[in-house]
Protein backbone atom coordinates (compact mmCIF):
# COMPACT_ATOMS: atom_id res chain seq x y z
CA UNK A 1 0.00 0.00 0.00
CA UNK A 2 2.87 2.54 -0.14
CA UNK A 3 3.03 5.43 -1.81
CA UNK A 4 -1.09 5.52 -1.82
CA UNK A 5 -2.38 7.86 0.64
CA UNK A 6 -4.88 7.04 3.44
CA UNK A 7 -7.81 9.36 3.44
CA UNK A 8 -8.41 10.44 7.37
CA UNK A 9 -11.97 10.98 8.05
CA UNK A 10 -12.32 14.10 9.81
CA UNK A 11 -14.25 14.11 13.48
CA UNK A 12 -16.11 17.42 14.64
CA UNK A 13 -15.00 17.84 18.17
CA UNK A 14 -18.08 19.58 20.59
CA UNK A 15 -17.28 20.41 23.74
CA UNK A 16 -19.56 22.44 25.17
CA UNK A 17 -23.33 22.27 25.38
CA UNK A 18 -24.63 25.62 23.59
CA UNK A 19 -22.40 24.42 20.60
CA UNK A 20 -23.80 20.92 20.24
CA UNK A 21 -27.38 22.61 20.45
CA UNK A 22 -26.91 24.91 17.89
CA UNK A 23 -24.96 22.20 15.64
CA UNK A 24 -28.18 19.68 16.71
CA UNK A 25 -30.37 22.44 15.72
CA UNK A 26 -29.17 23.38 12.57
CA UNK A 27 -29.01 19.67 11.30
CA UNK A 28 -32.51 19.52 12.19
CA UNK A 29 -33.30 22.55 10.16
CA UNK A 30 -31.57 21.06 7.47
CA UNK A 31 -33.71 18.18 8.15
CA UNK A 32 -31.12 15.85 8.89
CA UNK A 33 -31.60 13.02 11.18
CA UNK A 34 -29.20 12.42 14.45
CA UNK A 35 -27.94 9.38 16.30
CA UNK A 36 -26.17 9.46 19.50
CA UNK A 37 -24.21 6.14 20.84
CA UNK A 38 -23.74 7.74 24.27
CA UNK A 39 -20.48 6.16 26.32
CA UNK A 40 -17.69 6.36 28.89
CA UNK A 41 -14.99 6.04 26.33
CA UNK A 42 -12.24 3.14 26.15
CA UNK A 43 -13.90 1.83 23.39
CA UNK A 44 -14.17 -1.55 22.47
CA UNK A 45 -16.15 -3.99 19.83
CA UNK A 46 -19.11 -4.04 21.37
CA UNK A 47 -19.26 0.20 21.68
CA UNK A 48 -18.23 -0.09 17.78
CA UNK A 49 -21.64 -2.23 17.14
CA UNK A 50 -23.50 0.31 18.60
CA UNK A 51 -22.06 2.98 16.65
CA UNK A 52 -22.01 0.57 13.06
CA UNK A 53 -25.72 0.37 14.04
CA UNK A 54 -26.49 4.06 14.57
CA UNK A 55 -24.38 4.86 11.41
CA UNK A 56 -27.57 2.79 9.66
CA UNK A 57 -30.24 4.69 11.51
CA UNK A 58 -29.11 8.60 10.16
CA UNK A 59 -27.76 11.11 8.64
CA UNK A 60 -25.53 12.50 11.50
CA UNK A 61 -23.96 10.40 14.10
CA UNK A 62 -22.93 11.73 16.94
CA UNK A 63 -20.33 9.62 19.94
CA UNK A 64 -20.33 11.20 23.57
CA UNK A 65 -17.87 10.33 25.65
CA UNK A 66 -18.52 11.81 29.27
CA UNK A 67 -17.04 9.52 31.95
CA UNK A 68 -20.23 10.37 34.51
CA UNK A 69 -19.38 10.78 38.29
CA UNK A 70 -23.26 10.88 39.41
CA UNK A 71 -23.32 7.31 38.00
CA UNK A 72 -19.73 6.18 40.54
CA UNK A 73 -20.88 5.42 44.01
CA UNK A 74 -18.59 5.89 47.07
CA UNK A 75 -15.61 4.00 46.56
CA UNK A 76 -16.58 2.32 43.35
CA UNK A 77 -13.77 2.75 40.63
CA UNK A 78 -14.61 6.37 39.01
CA UNK A 79 -10.88 7.71 39.38
CA UNK A 80 -9.67 3.66 37.85
CA UNK A 81 -12.08 4.21 34.72
CA UNK A 82 -9.75 2.92 32.14
CA UNK A 83 -9.16 6.07 29.70
CA UNK A 84 -7.45 6.23 25.91
CA UNK A 85 -8.81 9.28 24.32
CA UNK A 86 -6.69 9.14 21.63
CA UNK A 87 -7.29 5.71 21.03
CA UNK A 88 -10.79 5.96 21.28
CA UNK A 89 -11.18 9.13 18.35
CA UNK A 90 -9.14 7.24 16.10
CA UNK A 91 -11.76 4.61 16.22
CA UNK A 92 -14.87 6.96 16.07
CA UNK A 93 -12.95 8.25 13.01
CA UNK A 94 -12.62 4.65 11.49
CA UNK A 95 -16.22 4.29 11.96
CA UNK A 96 -17.11 7.54 10.06
CA UNK A 97 -18.76 9.24 13.02
CA UNK A 98 -19.38 12.49 12.26
CA UNK A 99 -19.34 13.94 16.16
CA UNK A 100 -17.85 13.58 19.15
CA UNK A 101 -19.52 15.27 21.66
CA UNK A 102 -16.70 15.61 24.78
CA UNK A 103 -18.05 17.56 27.57
CA UNK A 104 -16.28 17.71 30.87
CA UNK A 105 -17.49 17.19 34.58
CA UNK A 106 -16.83 21.30 35.08
CA UNK A 107 -19.50 21.92 31.91
CA UNK A 108 -22.12 19.49 32.32
CA UNK A 109 -22.29 19.64 36.82
CA UNK A 110 -22.02 23.43 37.32
CA UNK A 111 -22.60 25.03 40.14
CA UNK A 112 -25.36 24.68 42.55
CA UNK A 113 -26.28 21.47 40.61
CA UNK A 114 -29.24 20.02 42.79
CA UNK A 115 -31.78 18.20 40.04
CA UNK A 116 -31.93 14.68 39.11
CA UNK A 117 -34.26 12.56 37.02
CA UNK A 118 -35.44 9.26 39.33
CA UNK A 119 -37.04 6.10 38.57
CA UNK A 120 -39.28 4.71 41.06
CA UNK A 121 -39.84 0.49 41.03
CA UNK A 122 -37.21 -0.31 38.24
CA UNK A 123 -33.95 0.84 39.60
CA UNK A 124 -34.60 -1.09 42.94
CA UNK A 125 -33.80 -4.66 41.72
CA UNK A 126 -30.48 -6.22 39.72
CA UNK A 127 -27.27 -3.58 40.17
CA UNK A 128 -29.72 -1.18 41.68
CA UNK A 129 -29.80 -2.87 44.54
CA UNK A 130 -26.01 -3.15 45.90
CA UNK A 131 -25.32 0.75 43.61
CA UNK A 132 -28.74 2.35 45.08
CA UNK A 133 -27.68 5.58 43.55
CA UNK A 134 -26.12 4.39 40.15
CA UNK A 135 -29.50 5.01 38.18
CA UNK A 136 -30.21 8.20 39.41
CA UNK A 137 -27.16 9.44 37.82
CA UNK A 138 -27.49 7.25 34.98
CA UNK A 139 -30.95 8.49 33.76
CA UNK A 140 -30.01 12.08 34.80
CA UNK A 141 -26.99 12.19 32.70
CA UNK A 142 -28.87 10.22 29.58
CA UNK A 143 -31.49 13.44 29.98
CA UNK A 144 -28.67 16.12 29.66
CA UNK A 145 -27.01 13.87 26.35
CA UNK A 146 -30.53 14.08 25.06
CA UNK A 147 -31.42 17.84 26.16
CA UNK A 148 -27.83 18.83 24.50
CA UNK A 149 -27.70 16.29 21.60
CA UNK A 150 -31.52 16.41 20.17
CA UNK A 151 -30.86 13.17 18.44
CA UNK A 152 -33.66 11.36 16.70
CA UNK A 153 -32.11 7.47 17.85
CA UNK A 154 -30.07 6.97 20.94
CA UNK A 155 -28.49 3.38 20.60
CA UNK A 156 -27.79 1.62 23.95
CA UNK A 157 -26.19 -2.14 24.12
CA UNK A 158 -28.29 -4.82 25.94
CA UNK A 159 -25.37 -5.69 28.55
CA UNK A 160 -27.04 -3.25 30.81
CA UNK A 161 -30.14 -4.00 30.34
CA UNK A 162 -31.42 -2.79 33.40
CA UNK A 163 -30.07 0.74 32.04
CA UNK A 164 -32.00 -0.05 29.04
CA UNK A 165 -35.31 -0.64 29.99
CA UNK A 166 -34.97 2.13 32.55
CA UNK A 167 -34.36 4.54 29.37
CA UNK A 168 -36.60 3.09 27.64
CA UNK A 169 -39.39 3.61 30.42
CA UNK A 170 -37.93 6.88 31.18
CA UNK A 171 -38.19 8.34 27.61
CA UNK A 172 -41.97 7.37 27.57
CA UNK A 173 -42.86 9.02 30.72
CA UNK A 174 -40.91 12.69 30.53
CA UNK A 175 -42.13 12.46 26.62
CA UNK A 176 -38.52 12.42 25.26
CA UNK A 177 -38.63 12.95 21.50
CA UNK A 178 -36.06 10.43 20.93
CA UNK A 179 -36.35 6.22 19.66
CA UNK A 180 -34.33 3.90 22.39
CA UNK A 181 -32.51 1.16 19.76
CA UNK A 182 -31.49 -1.89 22.07
CA UNK A 183 -28.74 -4.19 20.81
CA UNK A 184 -27.20 -7.42 21.27
CA UNK A 185 -24.41 -7.86 23.71
CA UNK A 186 -21.23 -8.30 21.77
CA UNK A 187 -19.21 -11.65 22.81
CA UNK A 188 -15.07 -12.21 22.94
CA UNK A 189 -14.57 -15.26 20.68
CA UNK A 190 -14.47 -17.41 24.28
CA UNK A 191 -17.82 -15.64 25.17
CA UNK A 192 -16.88 -12.80 27.44
CA UNK A 193 -18.99 -9.91 27.22
CA UNK A 194 -17.27 -7.42 25.96
CA UNK A 195 -16.31 -4.65 28.65
CA UNK A 196 -14.20 -1.70 29.18
CA UNK A 197 -13.68 -2.91 32.43
CA UNK A 198 -12.12 -6.11 31.09
CA UNK A 199 -9.00 -4.43 31.00
CA UNK A 200 -8.45 -4.79 34.69
CA UNK A 201 -8.58 -8.86 34.19
CA UNK A 202 -5.42 -10.59 34.46
CA UNK A 203 -4.96 -13.60 32.41
CA UNK A 204 -5.12 -15.86 35.35
CA UNK A 205 -8.89 -14.08 36.27
CA UNK A 206 -9.45 -14.81 32.71
CA UNK A 207 -11.49 -18.33 33.30
CA UNK A 208 -12.79 -17.10 36.21
CA UNK A 209 -14.47 -14.31 34.31
CA UNK A 210 -15.81 -16.70 31.92
CA UNK A 211 -18.11 -18.34 34.37
CA UNK A 212 -20.70 -15.39 33.81
CA UNK A 213 -21.12 -16.46 30.47
CA UNK A 214 -20.65 -19.99 30.68
CA UNK A 215 -23.19 -20.20 33.89
CA UNK A 216 -25.78 -18.37 31.13
CA UNK A 217 -24.91 -21.00 28.77
CA UNK A 218 -25.72 -23.86 31.65
CA UNK A 219 -28.96 -21.99 32.09
CA UNK A 220 -30.34 -22.02 28.93
CA UNK A 221 -29.41 -25.65 28.31
CA UNK A 222 -31.72 -26.64 31.68
CA UNK A 223 -34.55 -24.57 30.68
CA UNK A 224 -34.46 -26.34 27.05
CA UNK A 225 -34.49 -29.45 29.21
CA UNK A 226 -37.18 -28.29 31.41
CA UNK A 227 -36.22 -26.71 34.14
CA UNK A 228 -38.48 -24.23 35.22
CA UNK A 229 -37.43 -23.71 38.86
CA UNK A 230 -35.07 -20.42 38.88
CA UNK A 231 -33.98 -21.79 42.14
CA UNK A 232 -32.34 -25.02 40.60
CA UNK A 233 -30.74 -22.98 37.95
CA UNK A 234 -28.82 -19.77 39.97
CA UNK A 235 -28.43 -22.81 42.63
CA UNK A 236 -26.14 -24.65 39.59
CA UNK A 237 -24.65 -20.91 38.12
CA UNK A 238 -23.56 -20.09 41.43
CA UNK A 239 -21.43 -23.43 41.83
CA UNK A 240 -19.95 -22.95 38.83
CA UNK A 241 -19.12 -19.21 39.47
CA UNK A 242 -17.79 -20.08 43.29
CA UNK A 243 -15.75 -22.83 41.86
CA UNK A 244 -13.03 -20.55 41.09
CA UNK A 245 -10.79 -18.26 43.21
CA UNK A 246 -11.35 -14.73 43.33
CA UNK A 247 -14.84 -14.40 42.28
CA UNK A 248 -17.64 -12.87 44.84
CA UNK A 249 -21.10 -12.71 43.64
CA UNK A 250 -23.05 -9.63 43.51
CA UNK A 251 -26.57 -10.88 42.12
CA UNK A 252 -27.77 -14.04 40.12
CA UNK A 253 -31.18 -13.44 39.38
CA UNK A 254 -33.88 -14.51 36.92
CA UNK A 255 -36.43 -11.99 36.76
CA UNK A 256 -39.60 -10.37 34.22
CA UNK A 257 -38.92 -8.79 30.94
CA UNK A 258 -40.46 -5.25 31.68
CA UNK A 259 -40.22 -5.06 35.94
CA UNK A 260 -37.53 -6.80 36.66
CA UNK A 261 -39.57 -8.70 39.25
CA UNK A 262 -37.92 -12.10 40.13
CA UNK A 263 -40.20 -15.28 38.78
CA UNK A 264 -41.13 -18.01 40.75
CA UNK A 265 -41.84 -19.72 38.33
CA UNK A 266 -40.43 -19.73 34.48
CA UNK A 267 -43.47 -19.92 32.46
CA UNK A 268 -42.82 -16.97 30.20
CA UNK A 269 -39.53 -15.36 28.44
CA UNK A 270 -37.33 -14.70 31.41
CA UNK A 271 -34.46 -12.55 32.18
CA UNK A 272 -31.30 -14.16 33.71
CA UNK A 273 -28.69 -11.66 34.73
CA UNK A 274 -25.33 -11.91 36.58
CA UNK A 275 -23.16 -9.60 38.18
CA UNK A 276 -19.53 -11.20 39.94
CA UNK A 277 -16.81 -9.13 40.67
CA UNK A 278 -13.75 -11.25 40.18
CA UNK A 279 -10.60 -9.84 42.22
CA UNK A 280 -11.74 -5.33 42.02
CA UNK A 281 -13.13 -6.19 38.68
CA UNK A 282 -16.93 -6.53 38.67
CA UNK A 283 -18.29 -7.84 35.55
CA UNK A 284 -22.61 -8.21 34.27
CA UNK A 285 -23.63 -10.21 32.12
CA UNK A 286 -27.52 -11.51 30.92
CA UNK A 287 -29.12 -13.46 28.79
CA UNK A 288 -32.89 -14.15 28.30
CA UNK A 289 -34.02 -17.32 29.03
CA UNK A 290 -37.03 -19.20 26.48
CA UNK A 291 -39.34 -22.17 28.70
CA UNK A 292 -40.61 -25.39 26.06
CA UNK A 293 -44.05 -24.44 26.05
CA UNK A 294 -43.49 -20.66 26.30
CA UNK A 295 -47.15 -18.53 25.77
CA UNK A 296 -47.55 -17.30 22.25
CA UNK B 1 -70.39 48.77 14.46
CA UNK B 2 -73.23 46.71 12.62
CA UNK B 3 -72.56 45.50 9.40
CA UNK B 4 -68.71 44.58 10.26
CA UNK B 5 -67.43 41.28 10.45
CA UNK B 6 -65.72 40.35 13.10
CA UNK B 7 -62.89 37.68 12.13
CA UNK B 8 -62.81 34.97 14.72
CA UNK B 9 -58.71 34.63 15.55
CA UNK B 10 -57.90 31.03 14.74
CA UNK B 11 -56.57 28.25 17.33
CA UNK B 12 -54.94 25.03 17.15
CA UNK B 13 -56.25 22.25 19.18
CA UNK B 14 -53.35 19.58 20.07
CA UNK B 15 -54.10 16.85 22.33
CA UNK B 16 -51.13 14.64 21.77
CA UNK B 17 -47.50 14.78 22.35
CA UNK B 18 -46.70 13.09 19.20
CA UNK B 19 -49.06 15.36 17.65
CA UNK B 20 -47.17 18.41 19.22
CA UNK B 21 -43.60 17.43 18.68
CA UNK B 22 -44.33 16.76 15.29
CA UNK B 23 -45.73 20.33 15.11
CA UNK B 24 -42.64 21.65 16.91
CA UNK B 25 -40.56 19.92 14.74
CA UNK B 26 -42.33 21.48 11.73
CA UNK B 27 -42.33 24.56 12.83
CA UNK B 28 -38.75 24.92 14.02
CA UNK B 29 -37.70 23.38 10.52
CA UNK B 30 -39.30 26.59 9.30
CA UNK B 31 -37.00 28.80 11.28
CA UNK B 32 -39.80 29.88 13.68
CA UNK B 33 -39.82 30.60 17.35
CA UNK B 34 -41.76 28.87 19.56
CA UNK B 35 -43.00 30.45 23.10
CA UNK B 36 -44.92 28.15 25.84
CA UNK B 37 -47.13 29.68 28.70
CA UNK B 38 -47.76 26.57 30.61
CA UNK B 39 -50.53 26.94 32.58
CA UNK B 40 -53.95 24.86 34.88
CA UNK B 41 -56.69 26.97 32.95
CA UNK B 42 -59.22 29.43 34.45
CA UNK B 43 -57.52 32.34 32.45
CA UNK B 44 -57.11 35.38 34.28
CA UNK B 45 -55.26 38.47 33.62
CA UNK B 46 -51.94 37.17 35.45
CA UNK B 47 -52.38 34.54 32.82
CA UNK B 48 -52.84 36.75 29.51
CA UNK B 49 -50.14 38.93 30.92
CA UNK B 50 -47.72 36.00 30.49
CA UNK B 51 -49.04 35.44 26.84
CA UNK B 52 -48.80 38.75 25.86
CA UNK B 53 -45.02 38.62 27.17
CA UNK B 54 -45.16 35.14 24.88
CA UNK B 55 -46.73 36.74 21.97
CA UNK B 56 -43.86 39.31 21.93
CA UNK B 57 -40.92 36.69 21.98
CA UNK B 58 -41.86 34.37 19.06
CA UNK B 59 -43.55 33.29 16.06
CA UNK B 60 -45.94 30.65 16.67
CA UNK B 61 -47.23 30.87 21.08
CA UNK B 62 -47.93 27.52 22.33
CA UNK B 63 -50.35 28.03 25.54
CA UNK B 64 -50.84 24.77 27.60
CA UNK B 65 -53.98 23.96 29.86
CA UNK B 66 -53.30 20.65 32.28
CA UNK B 67 -54.28 20.21 35.69
CA UNK B 68 -51.52 18.16 36.40
CA UNK B 69 -52.24 15.67 39.26
CA UNK B 70 -48.63 14.92 40.52
CA UNK B 71 -48.65 18.60 42.27
CA UNK B 72 -51.86 18.20 43.88
CA UNK B 73 -50.87 16.52 47.36
CA UNK B 74 -53.54 14.41 49.51
CA UNK B 75 -56.63 16.32 50.51
CA UNK B 76 -55.53 19.33 48.27
CA UNK B 77 -57.84 21.30 45.71
CA UNK B 78 -57.52 18.63 42.43
CA UNK B 79 -61.11 18.26 42.34
CA UNK B 80 -62.22 21.81 43.09
CA UNK B 81 -59.74 23.49 41.01
CA UNK B 82 -61.91 25.90 38.73
CA UNK B 83 -62.02 24.85 35.35
CA UNK B 84 -63.74 26.69 32.43
CA UNK B 85 -62.62 25.73 29.04
CA UNK B 86 -64.64 27.32 26.71
CA UNK B 87 -64.09 30.51 28.17
CA UNK B 88 -60.07 29.82 28.77
CA UNK B 89 -60.58 29.04 24.57
CA UNK B 90 -61.90 32.45 24.07
CA UNK B 91 -59.46 34.59 25.70
CA UNK B 92 -56.37 32.59 24.09
CA UNK B 93 -58.20 33.29 20.87
CA UNK B 94 -58.70 36.97 21.66
CA UNK B 95 -54.86 36.96 22.55
CA UNK B 96 -54.13 35.60 19.09
CA UNK B 97 -52.80 32.45 20.62
CA UNK B 98 -51.89 30.05 17.62
CA UNK B 99 -52.07 26.35 19.77
CA UNK B 100 -53.41 24.99 22.58
CA UNK B 101 -51.75 22.01 23.64
CA UNK B 102 -54.59 20.49 25.90
CA UNK B 103 -53.32 17.28 26.79
CA UNK B 104 -55.33 14.55 29.30
CA UNK B 105 -53.96 13.02 32.39
CA UNK B 106 -53.94 9.82 30.45
CA UNK B 107 -51.74 11.05 27.65
CA UNK B 108 -49.01 12.21 30.05
CA UNK B 109 -49.25 9.75 32.75
CA UNK B 110 -49.54 6.44 31.07
CA UNK B 111 -49.86 2.78 33.04
CA UNK B 112 -46.33 2.36 34.73
CA UNK B 113 -45.84 5.36 35.25
CA UNK B 114 -42.33 5.81 37.30
CA UNK B 115 -39.67 8.59 36.57
CA UNK B 116 -40.02 11.94 38.31
CA UNK B 117 -37.55 15.24 38.03
CA UNK B 118 -37.03 16.06 41.45
CA UNK B 119 -34.48 19.03 42.84
CA UNK B 120 -32.75 18.29 45.95
CA UNK B 121 -32.90 21.42 47.66
CA UNK B 122 -35.06 24.34 46.21
CA UNK B 123 -38.10 22.64 47.02
CA UNK B 124 -37.25 21.84 51.02
CA UNK B 125 -38.03 25.89 51.97
CA UNK B 126 -41.70 28.07 51.57
CA UNK B 127 -44.51 26.32 50.28
CA UNK B 128 -42.12 22.82 49.69
CA UNK B 129 -42.59 22.69 53.92
CA UNK B 130 -46.32 22.29 53.62
CA UNK B 131 -46.61 20.68 50.75
CA UNK B 132 -43.87 18.18 50.59
CA UNK B 133 -44.47 16.39 46.54
CA UNK B 134 -45.72 19.61 45.28
CA UNK B 135 -42.69 20.92 43.38
CA UNK B 136 -41.37 16.78 42.01
CA UNK B 137 -44.87 17.10 40.34
CA UNK B 138 -44.23 20.39 38.83
CA UNK B 139 -40.67 19.94 37.70
CA UNK B 140 -41.64 16.75 35.87
CA UNK B 141 -44.82 18.10 33.93
CA UNK B 142 -42.59 20.72 33.29
CA UNK B 143 -40.02 18.40 32.08
CA UNK B 144 -42.63 16.87 30.02
CA UNK B 145 -44.42 19.57 28.72
CA UNK B 146 -41.00 20.78 27.21
CA UNK B 147 -40.04 17.50 25.44
CA UNK B 148 -43.47 17.58 24.36
CA UNK B 149 -43.88 21.61 22.99
CA UNK B 150 -39.49 21.96 22.09
CA UNK B 151 -39.75 25.67 23.22
CA UNK B 152 -37.88 28.41 22.47
CA UNK B 153 -39.13 30.64 25.57
CA UNK B 154 -41.18 29.78 28.32
CA UNK B 155 -42.55 32.30 30.24
CA UNK B 156 -43.52 32.05 34.23
CA UNK B 157 -45.20 34.23 36.95
CA UNK B 158 -43.18 35.61 39.76
CA UNK B 159 -46.47 34.85 41.94
CA UNK B 160 -45.03 31.28 42.36
CA UNK B 161 -41.40 32.73 42.57
CA UNK B 162 -39.94 29.58 43.92
CA UNK B 163 -41.31 27.46 41.45
CA UNK B 164 -40.16 29.86 39.00
CA UNK B 165 -36.57 29.86 40.24
CA UNK B 166 -36.89 26.06 40.35
CA UNK B 167 -37.65 25.44 36.97
CA UNK B 168 -34.86 28.31 36.35
CA UNK B 169 -32.22 25.68 38.08
CA UNK B 170 -33.55 22.72 36.51
CA UNK B 171 -33.58 24.30 33.27
CA UNK B 172 -29.68 24.66 34.11
CA UNK B 173 -29.08 21.32 35.70
CA UNK B 174 -30.79 19.43 32.61
CA UNK B 175 -29.46 21.48 29.81
CA UNK B 176 -32.78 22.43 28.07
CA UNK B 177 -32.39 24.68 25.48
CA UNK B 178 -35.15 26.85 26.13
CA UNK B 179 -34.37 30.29 28.16
CA UNK B 180 -37.16 30.92 31.14
CA UNK B 181 -38.47 34.36 31.01
CA UNK B 182 -40.67 35.25 34.66
CA UNK B 183 -43.37 37.69 34.68
CA UNK B 184 -44.08 40.53 37.38
CA UNK B 185 -47.23 39.24 39.90
CA UNK B 186 -50.43 41.50 38.11
CA UNK B 187 -52.81 42.54 40.98
CA UNK B 188 -56.12 43.61 40.91
CA UNK B 189 -57.03 47.44 41.89
CA UNK B 190 -57.32 47.04 45.44
CA UNK B 191 -53.73 44.78 45.82
CA UNK B 192 -54.84 41.05 45.54
CA UNK B 193 -52.72 39.18 43.69
CA UNK B 194 -54.39 37.50 40.59
CA UNK B 195 -54.94 33.57 40.82
CA UNK B 196 -57.53 30.80 39.56
CA UNK B 197 -58.31 30.60 43.37
CA UNK B 198 -59.41 33.82 43.82
CA UNK B 199 -62.57 32.55 42.30
CA UNK B 200 -63.40 30.33 45.92
CA UNK B 201 -63.01 33.90 47.89
CA UNK B 202 -66.80 35.04 49.33
CA UNK B 203 -66.85 38.75 49.19
CA UNK B 204 -66.70 38.68 52.95
CA UNK B 205 -63.28 36.78 52.58
CA UNK B 206 -62.07 39.34 50.42
CA UNK B 207 -60.62 41.73 53.19
CA UNK B 208 -58.88 38.48 54.80
CA UNK B 209 -57.16 38.12 51.42
CA UNK B 210 -56.28 41.59 50.93
CA UNK B 211 -53.98 40.96 54.13
CA UNK B 212 -51.14 39.33 51.87
CA UNK B 213 -50.75 42.13 50.30
CA UNK B 214 -50.95 44.47 52.46
CA UNK B 215 -48.39 42.88 54.92
CA UNK B 216 -46.00 43.41 51.64
CA UNK B 217 -45.98 46.58 51.55
CA UNK B 218 -45.98 47.28 55.43
CA UNK B 219 -42.87 45.23 54.95
CA UNK B 220 -41.56 47.55 52.17
CA UNK B 221 -42.36 50.29 54.56
CA UNK B 222 -40.82 48.78 57.33
CA UNK B 223 -37.38 48.48 55.25
CA UNK B 224 -37.51 51.31 54.19
CA UNK B 225 -37.39 53.14 57.28
CA UNK B 226 -34.43 51.19 58.05
CA UNK B 227 -35.26 48.05 59.62
CA UNK B 228 -33.66 44.94 58.98
CA UNK B 229 -34.72 42.75 61.17
CA UNK B 230 -36.92 39.93 59.37
CA UNK B 231 -38.30 38.74 63.07
CA UNK B 232 -39.82 42.26 63.58
CA UNK B 233 -41.06 42.82 59.93
CA UNK B 234 -42.71 38.92 60.01
CA UNK B 235 -44.42 40.03 63.11
CA UNK B 236 -46.57 43.03 61.96
CA UNK B 237 -47.27 40.65 58.75
CA UNK B 238 -48.42 38.15 60.66
CA UNK B 239 -50.62 40.80 63.33
CA UNK B 240 -52.55 42.14 60.00
CA UNK B 241 -53.10 38.88 58.57
CA UNK B 242 -54.23 37.27 62.07
CA UNK B 243 -56.82 40.28 62.58
CA UNK B 244 -58.87 38.20 59.95
CA UNK B 245 -61.05 35.66 61.46
CA UNK B 246 -60.74 32.75 59.02
CA UNK B 247 -57.19 33.51 58.29
CA UNK B 248 -54.35 30.68 59.38
CA UNK B 249 -50.88 31.56 57.97
CA UNK B 250 -48.99 28.78 56.31
CA UNK B 251 -45.51 30.87 56.15
CA UNK B 252 -44.48 34.09 56.01
CA UNK B 253 -40.81 34.04 55.65
CA UNK B 254 -37.91 36.63 54.33
CA UNK B 255 -35.42 35.22 52.46
CA UNK B 256 -32.59 35.01 49.96
CA UNK B 257 -33.55 35.13 46.57
CA UNK B 258 -31.34 32.39 45.12
CA UNK B 259 -31.10 29.89 47.36
CA UNK B 260 -34.71 30.54 49.28
CA UNK B 261 -32.47 30.20 52.71
CA UNK B 262 -34.20 32.30 55.64
CA UNK B 263 -32.33 35.56 56.38
CA UNK B 264 -30.99 36.62 59.43
CA UNK B 265 -30.04 39.80 58.77
CA UNK B 266 -31.93 42.14 55.57
CA UNK B 267 -28.49 43.54 54.11
CA UNK B 268 -28.85 42.51 50.65
CA UNK B 269 -32.13 42.17 47.97
CA UNK B 270 -34.89 39.51 50.15
CA UNK B 271 -37.38 37.91 49.26
CA UNK B 272 -40.66 38.06 51.55
CA UNK B 273 -43.43 35.57 50.85
CA UNK B 274 -46.24 34.71 52.15
CA UNK B 275 -48.90 31.84 52.09
CA UNK B 276 -52.45 32.55 53.67
CA UNK B 277 -55.18 30.07 54.05
CA UNK B 278 -58.61 31.95 53.65
CA UNK B 279 -60.94 29.28 54.74
CA UNK B 280 -60.58 26.66 52.76
CA UNK B 281 -58.58 28.96 50.10
CA UNK B 282 -54.75 28.91 50.08
CA UNK B 283 -53.42 32.58 49.03
CA UNK B 284 -49.76 32.76 47.98
CA UNK B 285 -48.00 36.22 47.52
CA UNK B 286 -44.95 37.85 47.67
CA UNK B 287 -42.41 40.77 47.08
CA UNK B 288 -38.37 42.08 46.71
CA UNK B 289 -37.66 43.90 49.92
CA UNK B 290 -34.58 46.40 48.98
CA UNK B 291 -32.36 47.87 52.03
CA UNK B 292 -31.58 51.35 52.38
CA UNK B 293 -28.10 50.41 52.22
CA UNK B 294 -28.23 47.83 49.45
CA UNK B 295 -24.33 46.32 48.31
CA UNK B 296 -23.94 47.76 44.41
Amino acid sequence: MSGIKIEVNIIEKITTVKEMQRHSDQLRYQGRSIALVPTMGFLHEGHLSLIRKGRTLCDDLVVSIFINPTQFGPGEDLEAYPRDLSRDIYLLKKEYVDVLFLPDAEELYTEGFQTYVELEKLPKHLCGLSRPTHFKGVSTVVTKLFNAVKPHFAIFGQKDYQQLIIIKRMVIDLNFDTEIIGFPIVRETDGLALSSRNAHLTDEQRPAALTLFKSLKKAEELVENGINDPATIIDAASNLILSYPETSIDYIKICDTKTLEEMVIIDREALMAIAVKVGKTRLIDNMMLHPLSEPV
